[in-house]
């Protein structure tokens, strides 16, 4: 019954006016982004999406990829559309050009992945761990590496994986326990256990390429002593051929609440200790490297909350508009009407547009600095930094609650499966969690954020949002009361009362840096003289975030000043209470 | 790993303070409510809840029950706990004394289902539905129905259900187009299809007691034109003995999100042409036999949200406990800690705890009221009228949210559905849902309950939460932003204005009572000298509520003033762009 669109036409005016597409096309390095081709770009893959992606929601939510024989499998129809994926050259967007990638901005490579999962999260989350590998590799291999690894890896023939987290070692990185020896010539004999690897295993593509975190002999403790090691499935001959199987076991894929689709596999490296893997970068560089390949990751986690707020609000309005029940209350007609008539309806679907496009346009900015930093641009990379913990806390948050509402539209059926609507509300929840838990994000931007450039990178950022409010009375106070958080946490407030406040203080800064961008988009839409239906509900969008939404967030200063001592009122046991 | 307990002092501290069951014992009808039968009752179900509900939660997720050849099979296990739960009478706590209940109050009753739901969600609604068939029986039906079928239901030998929506008809009652026709001896032919009929089928019981709403022969359209049948699964003999089947079918079971114990049936009635039912009430009494048993319906929904909070909490606070994980930040020891002691973890923790005593507090206490109506005191119908839609709507978000918290306190974990943290926001996703969508609570709150006695109920509410509130300034404010929309709305609001702002502002009634109610324990547990842990724990949580929860909510105030306007920018087209 339902179809997918890709929201094309928001797109196109997101990375026109809020990312800056044309002024990165600019430059030499994007010069192939031209008008026409980000056109054709964001018109194919959302075309591509719908046709190809889309119809295996549901089988990927049902059957979802089971563990055989020691293999993963996919459900029926996956493997095809991902070849047609490679074979269309959507996995090479933003890849590096030295290396078969096309070598377009980050940015558009942002708006291919919005389409792709917003017809099927679990399914796009396999680019997004192959985006990484290939970021680390590029960054931190050696020029034989990346001439090994890189060229498959960019197309999407080859896929990644990132392995990171043990069973003792989740958000505390440095607890992990594998291990790296070396072999003698060169390579490393590989062992220890990895969970949650996102398609860890699968039957899409040659082979797989696992980059993983492990320790040599006699590395110090914690962080420090941590490297990271190249680990193909199958191992590659020096031709580019592919040789024997790498001992690697798929020991189970978990049993997960949504993303059947994404196996997310228990790892055994080196069980019969013949797991052979390659130092990427120096002896104990392991956790820049891991910064390296996850940070582009956490804006893709982030931007999994468009995804799901996109697919969920195009959900939500069809069934609304087609669903008739009760008449309109205070009217004259006895005739009962669509329930898209109802005020609260309204009030969820409006709260639903208004939320997916400021995430939206949170997404597209940050992705705008990825490409300007790419270029060496001042002050691009900061922003990229700041906006990181913004974009994935709010964006996920944003995304589950406009899940939520979706459910909420549409009443008793919101809550059956095959409705589709309950997937999504699955499927997204793990988006605050992996990448950095969101509470991980929000210690980040108290913790090293806040203190970039001695605080004067956030006190600038919320003052250009001061400039942009103009008479957006909600976005100013909101913008006030960031700065007098900001100004307290640098000022006399402890680590404990930061981190007490770390996470309303997260939601606070990005709903005030999405009102900004709404103001932005909204005096655009004006300026175009806002007469296109497209332009119409661009401007209410704006609106309705800025005058009810933003607001809403300024109540948030109280819990983000309330300081440690509530927190710590309790010990242990008296939680337990 | 996990085992669940029963916050038996939490319970009788608040059944104490709040629900003031010594003032409702004092009454000649509720004596048996004594001191210590009240703390065997709750001791009691407590440990039933535990041993017996409890280790069925996962298998009723997993297993769930099934529909083998037209019968609905229970897992393993529930009917042997469902004959326990009969056995020890905690079915009829609450049932009327002359038929076979124990007649004792229903905030005893409360009580029973705040533990039993806490250990098994799924299980404990199936008393729930029966509980809504005894009320409308004993306060519409004749004598000789009241004699035939009340002892049995009291027990929970017999169970009932509620059959109002049929797919054309959800929120829209009055469109339902099932027939009863008379058949000359003063029973009816029933005739139509329902859907969503909670436990419409099992295995658990002799008989049971469908109460169908349906039309008469040239029956008035809408809802004025609907009657309540009694339709029983096996016909009844007049010495009340069990006759042959009814022509009933279980068409299908739904396949949702959760409550996958609770079959959601879909029930044809009088396929053969051979379904037999009686007129409950008189004809046309069928919507005011519908809010009889939809009403006290509504707070067990609500009551839902307590169930799911409490069990999340537990088991959120028992996994912070035990799993270590990193150093704490701002410390000297370079020792890993249990992450309840990271600052962020504690904020979720304290979240979940003040939250979870802020829903049942405002259960407990419109529990209360209840009784208090039932022993016809003077405005307790009206407190219990205005608190049904805030505690239904507040209950049941609140439950949302914080299973939502306790997911992110496992971090990974949590996404596994193995760990249980899935299934407690899986299962509370549909109490938002049903007895009436939270949508047409709040359009209850602002379409009659405000307007009783011209406004005046509201606006005495209003005072009193002003007058508990003392030095707590949050509170305070949050009362006087409740005033405000409650005059804006009486006054010149529109009906689109009202309904559009009657969300936010059902949430910030909701909240502006459980701030009074937690004010009042926060009193108490001073009084009482606050030393002992259980006392130390209620003033940590009633303060975090006061002091960061409650603040939160002012901000709604412009969301609920926001008016319709930017609602309707856009058409329903707009809406699809």
């Amino acid at each position: 019954m339902m179809t997918f669109t890709a929201p094309v036409t928001e797109q196109l005016f997101v990375l026109k006016h809020i990312t800056g597409i044309d002024e990165l096309s600019a430059h030499p390095r994007f010069a192939d982004a031209s008008p026409d081709m980000v056109e054709a770009i964001v018109g194919g893959i959302g075309e591509f999406a719908a046709a190809e992606f889309y119809p295996l929601r549901r089988i990927g939510d049902t059957v979802g990829a089971r563990l055989i024989d020691g293999q993963v499998v996919m459900p029926e129809g996956f493997v095809d559309a991902y070849k047609a994926y490679v074979a269309n050259g959507w996995g090479s967007i933003n890849a590096p050009s030295d290396f078969g990638g096309q070598g377009l901005p980050f940015s558009l490579a942002t708006v291919a992945l919005d389409s792709l999962g917003a017809a099927n999260m679990a399914f796009a989350l396999c680019p997004i761990l192959s985006v990484g590998s290939i970021e680390a590799i590029n960054h931190h291999g050696s020029d034989a590496q990346k001439a090994m690894f890189l060229p498959k890896l960019s197309t999407g023939e080859w896929t990644g994986t990132m392995n990171l987290t043990e069973p003792q070692a989740g958000s505390d990185v440095g607890a992990l326990k594998s291990t790296a020896t070396p072999r003698g010539d060169g390579t490393y004999q590989i062992k220890g256990q990895k969970i949650y690897i996102s398609f860890g295993d699968h039957d899409m593509a040659g082979n797989i390429v696992h980059l993983v975190l492990a320790r040599t002999p006699d590395a110090p403790a914690g962080t420090k002593g941590i490297s990271l090691f190249l680990v193909p499935k199958y191992r590659v001959n020096e031709g580019g051929s592919l040789g024997e199987r790498n001992d690697i076991k798929v020991v189970s894929i978990e049993h997960k609440m949504g993303i059947n689709a994404s196996p997310t596999c228990v790892l055994a490296f080196g069980d019969e200790g013949d797991c052979i893997g390659e130092l990427i970068g120096p002896e104990f560089g392991g956790m820049r490297a891991m910064f390296t390949m996850m940070n582009n990751a956490r804006l893709n986690v982030g931007l999994e909350g468009v995804q799901i707020a996109e697919a969920a609000t195009q959900k939500a309005v069809a069934f609304a508009r087609d669903r008739v029940q009760s008449v309109r209350a205070g009217g004259t007609s006895r005739d009962s009407v669509a329930i898209v008539e109802h005020p609260d309806v309204r009030r969820m679907l409006m709260r639903m547009k208004a939320g997916t496009q400021a995430i939206r346009a949170l997404l597209y900015c940050a992705s705008g600095f990825v490409d300007r930093a790419a270029l060496g641009i001042d002050g691009a990379q900061e922003m990229v930094d700041l906006l990181t913990p913004l974009a994935k806390t709010y964006g996920t948050d944003m995304g589950s609650e406009i899940a939520s509402l979706g459910i909420q539209v549409h009443g008793g059926m919101g809550f059956i499966e095959e409705t589709g609507a309950a997937q999504l509300y699955r499927d997204i929840r793990i988006a605050a969690i992996y990448e950095g838990t969101n509470g991980i994000q929000a210690a980040d931007l108290v913790g090293r954020k806040l203190g970039m450039r001695g605080g004067d990178a956030v006190r600038e950022h919320l003052a250009r949002i001061g400039q942009v409010a103009g008479e957006h009375a909600g976005l100013k106070a909101l913008a006030g009361a960031c700065t007098e958080v900001t100004e307290w946490m640098i000022g006399s407030a402890s680590t404990d009362d930061k981190l007490a406040g770390s996470y309303p203080f997260t939601t606070m800064m990005a709903v005030a840096t999405c009102g900004a961008l709404m103001a932005k988009q909204l005096r655009v839409a004006e300026a175009e003289g806002g007469n296109t239906p497209f332009l119409k509900a661009k401007i209410a969008a704006c609106r309705y975030y800025l005058d009810v939404m933003v607001p809403e967030a300024l109540s948030l200063k109280g819990s983000a000043m309330a300081g440690a001592e509530l927190l710590y009122a309790l010990d242990a046991d008296g939680l337990a209470i």
